[in-house]
């Protein structure tokens, strides 16, 4: 490939949109462009990479076993319906209607798809464990897309789907789980990424254990967090924290005390007021942040409103609510979602609600189905503010079993429940007896492995005949692996100040070869070097552009190619060219006669891919 | 490959939506799946003929010196107004809204993106031509998708694009035009396709001439025309017919007579009225069918309504709007675009006309733009009968001099001419004066070479700087190819009544090993085979299977793979396997030696495509 004939348009300056490296490198070296908000088009050297990855991608797959399939992107609304994952998505559903007016979907996600093709084909037992896969674009109406290829509309993605009788034993769901999540594991690991399982969030059809393959990186818009002991780690919305003592008991700090508190309704607001006002060194871990949830009884926005439910963490937490839908499906397993209640839905419930006031001691007073307290926030010896259940008002001295458990008001509300319902934070007690502690760090979700239980099969009436001839439900896995996070990820993790450095296995070419000048003996000497290289399997391009050296090596440590060769006229008395590692590893580079090229190029690079 | 573990759902049935052999058989050998009207699923016997097609591609474009990028599915909508595609396109356009309410296209064609991506970017006539090319699915909302993988509204397409200061010289658009049509031409032969390339309409911002790649079949939609004589082709939009003998001059066959013909509009109803009630043989070729068209002043479906035009073909012929455009424009180069006018329109101009019952005698009264007769029509001395400018009656003996031409009135029509305006038909004149006449036969359109002139790049506001620092418009080829239609055409040439034979560079594999039982002895030999031919580049399904002979074999015949290898007690003592063609051409196969079957698939077989 000539680079006069491609088309590489490298900037000399940063870009104004981007935010993080992966998207100021691809855009800088020509890699990719935008064309609408979370839209890019790929350019050469872009596709090239996305080939290579696309590739590993194809070999990892297919040696597991995995069979290629290739579903629409658009799908009629119809297929999303039995399942309830267009009313799950919402506004991420990109939605059209043809000229007749019938509705269509652009795939999010082809489990509904991939079902239907089954349907009516796998009728028996013995066709059971299947395992399919499919690479194509699928499209997300972001909010706000951002981070380059990390927040895309339009994302190419590996979906894969396994379909079995049952999620454990010989045949089941969790062989292919592990086989994908070994096959993802390679394929990351080709790609020169260094990556690790997390636990995912489960709930709406995603069964625990689900998990996430995540690349640990600054620039990553995920935060983790990993036990410094053992080998827990998990997504922030699903990670568990481990045991902390709790206890409603525990004498009054004070009596109570009503503060007027005007316009605060917010943590940091009233710690301010406190200490400005009142000459206290109120800090959020001394308050109780309360707050309403509204149940529904199915796992979609448009379910019918269920009940109340108060949640209760310290100031300075925040609500999991991943991990609050748990709880509060203890109390009642019928519950589907928890949203967070809305002044306008409190409104419509009940027009009693101080809203931004409320302590959990308003629970005397209304019957909530369940009041869940964090074990952090529920000390009963702890010194406490809370809201006043009055506008503009908090309380302090708040203790538990005064002011709220004991006595219990007949009409009160429904269970006072301890359980972990909050984010993890740094510093955390990690599950488990070890001692650890859980850890933050910030990363690239690229890949997801998520079990879906029988019932996405089963709402779309898709049954096997086991070996009675009764009809059985199907177990699904559903894995998907971001290929364009991928190439962000790399970038992100193989760089240096003067552009990227690719991995060998996934750069847009293997070879790079830098006339001084693109004439004579030196251009003879290139297209030489070209031919045999390209002989030998590598791909190669050639800077044949009537630019002076100093911007084609600019150009080519931006563009991260591994190898690059100079032919200049030092080398060419002594049939050399100057060899040169991107990755700075031969220095500045170091001359190699021009017959040993090819063989120092095999030694370095992985070998060329299988047909 | 082993068929258990892959989805292979053969049909015993053909089933009822098949209209045509290739639908037919791809889906009765499980190629692919119909998800919704004009959107199929591809299983994974299909995903890897369509992987095969796209890596023939992408060998010979890159050998042609093309780049590949991959422009977005979701194209703003703003990136399609300047060129006023959105508007050509209307209905078969896919649009949606985003959930911020900005409206998009799916990608029906990628130049406009191509250009953007160019824009800014390209700056300098030095960097010019540029060919790029992008293989990904184009979609289009198809009024009445059907026939298969000829009627997608989702289709897998290769585009091209490429970039010239000027049509022809070095590095004109003529030179990557020809290099583009040799491109797919060793594409389509490699693909075991016979095709030709026969000019295509022009209009709509595409120049003459433009090609199309045409695959022969009786199942293909497309008309296209073939003198028997030299080597003209052409699409029948695009079709001109060779000279024809005209005159206005002839005596009248008689007097103008009034005949009522109540409820006749059309020729047919005409002609049947004349035969019963007249005792006349009046056949569709004596008589003239007049047809107003609404000539608009741009060439999109919304531009201002400008003028009417007549145009008179012999009853047994269709105007051809294609050229019906071209000979308007010679009158009056303004117009962009003709339509049938609808009785609405018509009574929107004008509430005179006796819609259904006009003939040419109605341009006397009437300020046509312009009246243009086909050769055929513009007959002095022929016996027409034709309508009598009012509702329910038809006139015969017309005669163009007297009744229309001799004498001229002052408030007539504009001019009256005679043009090649209708549709080729079997057996007509070629053009030329070889005295070739035209054939019609049938064929799929795989390929499209369209010339755009500079108007795309201009409207779009893309420009070089020539190498006096001027300004310069640029000249832009858009070249496309059908993935899906290569391999329904490969099916319809290929098949028969057993089912598909595959041409080997495109089949889903290459080898088909069946034992008999796949058990004891057959079982080892069967999985040797497999690895071996694996090892030789070769690509295997084993079939595994615990189902009889009999149906084994009909699955292979049906899914086509070219060789197969049977496994059966009758040649392990010979240490041999049966060898059969799936093109009979080694009648029900020869017994070879295990050692010999590599050699014998090296012989056969196309060498595996190379990394």
């Amino acid at each position: 490939m000539k680079w006069s004939q491609t088309l590489i348009p490298t900037l000399r300056e940063d870009p104004a949109e981007a935010e993080i490296i992966s998207q100021r490198l691809l855009l800088r070296a020509g890699f990719m462009r935008r064309l609408g908000a979370g839209i890019y088009s790929y350019l050469p050297l872009g596709v090239r990479v996305l080939h290579r990855i696309i590739a590993i991608v194809r070999q990892e797959m297919n040696a597991s076993g995995a069979s290629e399939i290739l579903l629409p992107a658009l799908l009629p609304i119809g297929c999303l319906t039995p399942t309830g994952r267009a009313a799950e998505w919402g506004e991420e559903l990109f939605t059209l209607a043809d000229r007749q007016g019938r509705r269509h979907a652009l795939s999010l996600a082809g489990d509904e798809a991939a079902i239907e093709l089954l349907a009516g084909h796998v009728v028996s037992y013995r066709q059971l464990p299947l395992l399919l896969y499919q690479i194509r674009s699928s499209f997300r109406d972001e909010l706000r897309p951002r981070l380059g290829l990390l927040g895309t509309r339009e994302s190419i993605t590996q979906e894969a789907f396994s379909f079995h009788l049952a999620p454990d034993g010989p045949g089941g769901l969790d062989e292919a789980h592990d086989r994908v999540a070994r096959a993802y594991g390679r394929i990351v690991d080709r790609c020169g990424l260094d990556c690790m399982t997390v636990e995912a969030p489960s709930g709406a059809g995603v069964e625990a254990p689900s998990h996430e393959l995540i690349c640990l990186t600054p620039g990553g818009e995920d935060i983790i967090y990993q036990a410094d002991k053992g080998d827990y780690a998990a997504n922030v919305a699903a990670c568990a924290i481990g045991p902390r003592q709790h206890s409603f008991d525990g004498p009054p700090t004070g009596a109570l005390e009503r503060v007027h508190t005007p316009g605060c309704a917010s943590i940091e607001d009233v710690c301010a007021f406190f200490r400005q006002e009142l000459d206290s060194a109120l800090r959020p871990q001394n308050m109780l942040k309360t707050l309403l949830y509204l149940a529904r009884s199915g796992p979609d926005k448009e379910a019918p409103k269920h009940a109340l439910v108060m949640a209760v963490v310290r100031g300075d937490h925040d609500v999991n609510e991943t991990k609050l839908l748990r709880a509060v499906r203890q109390v009642s397993a019928s519950i589907g979602r928890v949203e967070l209640a809305t002044e306008e839905m409190l409104e419509e419930w009940d027009d009693r609600f101080p809203v931004g006031f409320i302590g959990p001691h308003f629970a005397r007073s209304f019957p909530f189905e369940a009041v869940l307290v964090d074990p952090d926030a529920a000390q009963g010896d702890w010194f406490w503010v809370t809201g006043a259940n009055e506008v503009d008002h908090h309380v302090r001295h708040f203790n538990w079993k005064r002011d709220l458990l004991d006595p219990v008001p007949a009409d009160a509300a429904g269970p006072v429940i301890v359980a972990d319902i909050r984010h993890a934070c740094d510093g955390d007690p990690a599950p488990g007896d070890d001692g650890g502690v859980l850890r933050a760090a910030r990363g690239i979700r690229l890949g997801e492995l998520s079990r879906l239980g029988p019932s996405r099969a089963e709402a779309m009436g898709f049954h096997v005949l086991d070996e009675h001839q009764q009809q059985q439900g199907v177990v699904m896995g559903r894995f998907a692996l971001q290929i364009g996070r991928i190439m962000a990820a790399a970038v992100e993790m193989h760089h240096d100040e003067d552009g990227i450095v690719w991995p060998a296995a996934i750069a847009p070419c293997d070879v790079l070869i830098t006339p001084i000048k693109y004439e004579g003996p030196m251009r003879e000497v290139a297209d030489d070097l070209e031919r045999r290289l390209g002989e030998a399997g590598f791909e190669v391009l050639l800077d044949d552009r009537a630019e002076r050296p100093g911007p084609k090596f600019k150009d080519g440590d931006l563009i991260g190619i591994p190898i690059r060769l100079t032919v200049g006229p030092k080398g060419l008395a002594e049939e050399s060219v100057e060899f040169y590692r991107r990755d700075h590893s031969l220095g500045r580079g170091e001359l190699v006669r021009r017959e040993e090229v090819v063989a120092r190029c095999r030694a370095i690079l992985p070998a060329p891919a299988p047909p």
